[in-house]
């Protein structure tokens, strides 16, 4: 079921994925992923083997004002990387990184359940809101690539108070600043 | 030769490694390593697999004012990643986020000769330079890390244009702007 479940988000998305679809192609009742899952969300956290359930996280995130919001995810990132969590997350990238297969469900998996409902939560054009939010990932990827993969000082020994003043700014004007976005 | 020279980078760095201790613990003779890879220099970019060589890039971009030096490394990135040598760089990706060691050497790769370089032609007080150094890399590895390994979309199909001028801004604020910084 689960193999069944990776393939179909990382091809279709978690909108277009169901499961009626993925229990065919697992070749068992619906139910079955229903009683063994739970929900479609919670089919898709155990597919991309989520190490933190971005559902109880984001609300502090998204309770922020509008213009703190930047150093709100920043601190966020931080404290998830931070915690017990690490050893499954960077199992989780070392993963994308080597299959591709496994880069789309991380690709789908941002987007689906951090990245959309964080920009989703400000007030900006329809059409900004894929532009910022991928430019506010690559600067939050590009912090934790730094700090805990390639452990480059003195960012990777930084606070992350320190690292949220230093990095926030970036972020915020991704979100909701004068930036020259693309297309 | 390639195995103890790999080792010592990793371990002492670009500045402490020498080929004379690289040469005893391959159990050859120093004028061998000279004979077969030249220079220190040299050894040290055959040791990395690098694919591209920063020597030959860097004084484009060292060449531009300082208040367009951040636009001018975005560029230089993206030329290197969308050329020829991407296979061998997304090798050298995988294999740091896979091993240590090799995260290790491409951090000692990155700093000796890029990020020291582009921050050291830049006129700040030189405590600031490690920490303004990995800033500027946090925001590249972020944005390639998204475009090529994630393939997050705008930014996956942006132009090099697009990206200098979304990007350029963070770079150039990490080089000369005013940054909370840490430490």
């Amino acid at each position: 079921m689960l193999a069944a479940a990776r393939a179909a988000f990382a091809e279709r998305g978690f909108d277009g994925a169901s499961i009626r679809a993925i229990a065919a192609t697992a070749d068992v009742d619906p139910a079955l992923v229903h009683h063994y899952f739970g929900t479609k969300d919670k089919l898709f956290l155990a597919a991309v083997a989520a190490p933190a359930d971005p559902d109880e996280l984001l609300p502090e995130v998204l309770a922020t004002p509008a213009d703190a919001r930047g150093a709100a995810v920043v601190r966020m990132v931080l404290r998830v990387w931070d915690g017990p969590a690490r050893p499954a997350i960077l199992a989780l990238v070392r993963s994308a990184v080597n299959h591709e297969w496994s880069a789309k469900l991380l690709r789908e998996f941002l987007l689906a359940k951090i990245i959309r409902r964080v920009v989703g939560s400000i007030d900006m054009p329809v059409e900004e809101r894929d532009v910022r939010g991928a430019l506010v990932a690559s600067q939050l990827i590009g912090m934790v690539m730094t700090r805990y993969v390639l452990q480059l000082e003195p960012l990777a020994s930084a606070s992350p108070d320190e690292l949220v003043a230093a990095v926030g700014p970036t972020v915020q004007r991704y979100l909701t600043g004068d930036v020259d976005l693309p297309g």
